[in-house]
């Protein structure tokens, strides 16, 4: 049985779980959903997702949505394949589970007013709300501060070793890379080591691979 | 060694980790963070959590803080005492990881605005903003509406059986139950009936007799 991931090529929560899929070696399609046609808001995919948004997840019997439920899935249905993304070990697995409720509470709601006004906005020919950009990036500043101080302890967010914490950041820091709040990056040494290591991911690659195309 | 919790009381994060608690039968200590003279914001608590929020947790060797994630290790870690907050079967659990994504999503944005228009600017002598208000009971509307058909499919958001993805909502509902939001629910069989249950639980009956003290 094939996992399908139903989704769109252009939005950072499909990619979320294709990431996490690549990391794991699993195999899959790609089942585009026509928003444009507002496929995501006729009755069979709402079926998938009530709520009518992307992604959507199929494995066998297993139907999923959520972005970051559809990640922690493939870890641990997958857990002897490709790379760990959450510990075996309890407590380690207990930090890692802290600081990703850490992107969703704090990372996430920066960085999405962000990637919206200053990439996905001008994208579609729409106007970047400088004052919302302020906003978010005084937002942004102290998290990458906790952030700095975290990564002086260790390498990756949710400890020693690459976890769902870290991966759930790339696809918004991926965009950010190429706007002016990489600055804010670049000013904190151990954030901007961070962010170069989990964007250097081969797993990460196979995704913006698919984006090129 | 005790479990310890450092929070509030008055904070819905807080009665969240609580409720959790008193779920799995943990003994626990409410160490009070006296917020009014900033006590949060203070290097020993930020030592806690780096966000100076409450609530934050330790168990023996094990510090954490995010309310959700906090919920998670006493479910995990006190798997075989009280009631099964996650469910031993994966698939099932996969389900209900997807539901307390949905909780943190799409319930917590809308319901944390209106309990803080609703009822802490009040509580605070702070005059309640209705546009917010009516902005937000606009956007609960159809997140309702999804629960209300999700609840004709099983007795709780993540399934047959109680979890985490219903002890997540708790807080919030308690207090919208005391507002004019509690139309919403009233007109709406399945979530009202859900509500009623998951409010009428003996662990929140605790939690509430603390906030009566």
């Amino acid at each position: 049985m094939t996992v399908k991931v139903y989704g769109f090529v252009g939005s950072n929560a499909t990619y979320r779980v294709l990431a996490s899929l690549y990391e794991k070696n699993v195999d899959f399609e790609l089942v585009t959903v026509n928003m444009a046609a507002w496929e995501h808001k006729r009755p069979r995919f709402l079926a998938r997702n009530p709520f009518g948004q992307i992604p959507a997840f199929e494995d066998g019997d297993v139907t999923l949505f959520e972005s970051r439920a559809i990640t922690r899935y493939a870890a641990e249905a997958y857990a002897g394949k490709g790379t760990d993304l959450i510990s075996k070990d309890p407590m380690k697995s207990a930090i890692q589970a802290v600081w990703m409720e850490v992107e969703v509470q704090k990372y996430d709601p920066a960085t999405s007013k962000l990637t919206w006004e200053l990439f996905f906005k001008p994208m579609f020919g729409m106007t970047t709300d400088d004052e919302v950009v302020a906003e978010f990036e005084k937002k942004l500043e102290p998290v990458l501060d906790v952030y700095e101080q975290r990564l002086t302890e260790c390498k990756y967010l949710g400890g020693d070793a690459f976890s769902l914490a870290d991966l759930h950041h790339i696809p918004n820091t991926h965009i950010l890379m190429g706007t002016k709040v990489k600055s804010q990056f670049d000013a904190r040494p151990h954030v901007s080591a961070w962010a170069s290591d989990i964007l250097s991911r081969p797993a990460w690659a196979k995704v913006t691979a698919m984006l090129k195309k």
